[in-house]
C-alpha cells in the first residue's frame, strides 16, 4: 500500500508565482486526506490531477488565511460536482461557524454531510483510526491556536511462512493469531505453537508528521518521535532569526534540530517566506546538522512508502 | 483619461484551467475599482500585473462563492504588504460579518480601515461619486439577492476656444461658467456672453455596466440604457435554456436582447459555464441579433476609452 504526499502549496502567507499557500494531499493505504487548504487549493488540485472527491478527511492546522481560505470553495465545488459522500473536517474552534455561515448565505444546500470536530490547539489525541491507519493531533506553538498532525500506519501483521505452515499440517484457524504475533496452545496436548516459527516480522509501518506553523518548540518532539517523514515549516533562515521569533515561525536550522532530536528519517522543509526564490539555502542550512533533508515544491509528490 | 476593464476571471462556479471565477479590475479616470473577487483573484492580479494596493473600491455582486471567496485573502495580503490606505467595500448584507469574523479569528489587526456598505439587492442608487466618476448599483434577478453595477464618467466640461476667448479680451473669471455650459451676463452693460460662442461641446462620457449573475430581466434596462460597454453574463447557450432558467442564469441570446433593447454600444459576454471550452459559440449566438459583441478572456484588457 502506498503512502505519499502531494504538495499543493509550499508557500507562506503571500502567494508567489511558484508557491501557493499551504495545502498537502496525503494518500495513505488508500485513505485520502487533505491537510490545510489555502486559497487556490482546488485550482492546484486540478492542475496536479488530484481527484478531490476521494478525500474523506480534511485537517486544518490553524485559522491564518493561508491555511484555510480555500476550504469553503473546495467544499462548494465538491457539492457542484455532485458529491454525496460525507466528509470529516478537523480544525480550530470557529472554523465550523465560518464555513456553515458562508454556505448558508450562498443558499447552498449540500448533498453531503460535513462532520466537524473542533480542535483547541492545546491538546494531543487520536482523531481517527480504522484498521489500517491512525490520525493524531498535537499542539504547535504559534501566534494563534495551531494543530500539528501525525498520520501513521498501524502496526502491520506478521508475514506467514505459508509452506512451512502447510508442511506441518496446522489448522488455518491459527493463522490470525500468528499474524498478530500470538502463540497458540493445543488444549488437549498442551503443546505450544510459536508464532515465531511460522511467521516473519511485519513490514515496517510508516508515518508522516506535519508541523506548520510553529516556532521552535521541543514540546512537539514526543509526538513526532521516530516518524518516517517530518514536514516542518522553515519560513526563514538563521539570518532572519529575529523575524522568525517575532512571528512565531521557524528557521531551517530550527527544523533540522527538531528532526535530529526526534530521530526522524527524513525532513521536508516548506512554508517558505515569499522573500526566497526557492528553498536551496534552507536545505543547505539544515544539512549542516541533518543530512536527509529536502525543500518541497508545489506539484511534487514525496513517496514515504511504495510498499 | 483612460477607462478600461481587466478580466481577472471569466468563468462561472467551477474554475477551469483557463477561466478563474469572476473578478474584474476597472480603471476609470485613475480611479481603481474591483468588481467581484472569486477565489484566486489575488493570484490572477499578480499574474496580470494589477497593482492591487491602488484599489480603493471593491464591489461584490452577491454571495455565491465564485464571486467573493477571494476577498478575505486579498484583504489579508493587502495588510501583509503594509497597506494603510482605507478601502470601501460595497456588498450584500452578511458580507461584512463574514470578512470581519475571519480576520478576527486569524488574529489580524489591519493597519487600514474597511468601510463596508451593505446592499440589499433590491434597491438602485448612487454608491459613490467624486468630481470625475459615479458608481451606481441596481438589482439583478438571481437565486439570492444580487447587485449589478454601473461605473460612469460624469459629464465632462465643454472645451474652451482659447484663441477666440483671448482675442475678445474676456476675463478669465468667465471660463468656469463657459466650461459648465452657462452663459454670463455683464451686469453693467446687460450684454450676454454665450458659452456656445466660446466653447465646443464636451468630449463624450463613457460608461460600463456589470450584470452578473442574472436571469433575463428587462427590469435592468433602464439602469444600463445607452452605456458604452455592457458586461452581461452568458453562462449558457439557447440550447441550454431549461438549465439557464432553473439556475437563474442567462443565455448568450438573452444578453444580446438586453444589449439591443438597452441600446448599448458594445456587449461583453462572460461567466461561461465550465462545460464550454471558450465563448465562440456564445459570441456567434449573440451576433445573430447584436453585432458588436465579444466574449471575454482572463487576463485581457478591454478598452472602453483611451481618451
Amino acid at each position: 500500500m502506498s503512502f505519499n504526499v502531494t504538495i499543493l502549496g509550499s508557500g507562506a502567507a503571500l502567494p508567489t508565482f511558484s508557491r501557493n499557500p499551504t495545502s498537502q494531499y496525503i494518500v495513505c493505504n488508500d485513505r485520502h486526506i487533505l491537510i490545510d487548504c489555502g486559497e487556490g487549493t482546488q485550482i492546484q488540485m486540478r492542475k496536479y490531477g488530484v481527484k478531490f472527491q476521494r478525500i474523506t478527511h480534511i485537517l486544518i492546522s490553524h485559522l491564518h488565511g493561508d491555511h484555510y481560505f480555500g476550504l469553503v470553495g473546495l467544499l462548494s465545488t465538491m457539492h457542484l460536482l455532485g458529491r454525496d459522500q460525507g466528509i470529516k473536517i478537523y480544525g480550530p474552534i470557529g472554523l465550523e461557524n465560518i464555513i456553515r455561515n458562508q454556505l448558508e448565505l450562498g443558499g447552498a444546500k449540500l448533498d453531503f454531510s460535513i462532520e466537524f470536530r473542533s480542535l483547541d490547539g492545546k491538546s494531543a489525541g487520536l482523531l481517527f483510526e480504522d484498521k489500517l491507519i491512525e490520525i493524531h493531533t498535537f499542539p504547535l506553538k504559534h501566534r494563534i491556536p495551531t494543530n500539528g498532525f501525525l498520520i501513521k500506519e498501524k502496526q502491520k501483521e506478521r508475514i506467514l511462512l505459508g509452506d512451512l505452515f502447510k508442511a506441518d499440517g496446522l489448522s488455518i484457524a491459527l493463522i490470525p493469531f500468528f499474524k498478530k504475533g500470538a502463540d497458540v496452545e493445543d488444549l488437549e496436548t498442551g503443546k505450544i505453537f510459536s508464532h515465531l516459527k511460522y511467521t516473519l516480522p511485519p513490514k515496517e509501518s510508516f508515518s508522516y508528521a506535519f508541523c506548520s506553523d510553529t516556532v521552535y518548540s521541543e514540546n512537539i518532539i514526543p509526538y513526532i518521535k521516530d516518524v518516517t517523514y517530518l514536514y516542518h515549516e522553515a519560513t526563514f533562515l538563521e539570518k532572519d532569526r529575529a523575524r522568525a521569533k517575532a512571528t512565531f515561525h521557524s528557521t531551517a536550522m530550527d527544523a533540522a534540530k527538531i528532526a535530529l532530536k526526534a530521530n526522524v528519517k527524513k525532513l521536508l522543509l516548506g512554508h517558505l517566506s515569499a522573500r526566497f526564490e526557492n528553498g536551496e539555502m534552507h536545505e543547505q542550512e539544515a544539512k549542516s546538522i541533518f543530512i536527509n533533508v529536502q525543500f518541497v515544491e508545489d506539484g511534487k509528490v514525496y513517496i514515504i512508502s511504495e510498499l
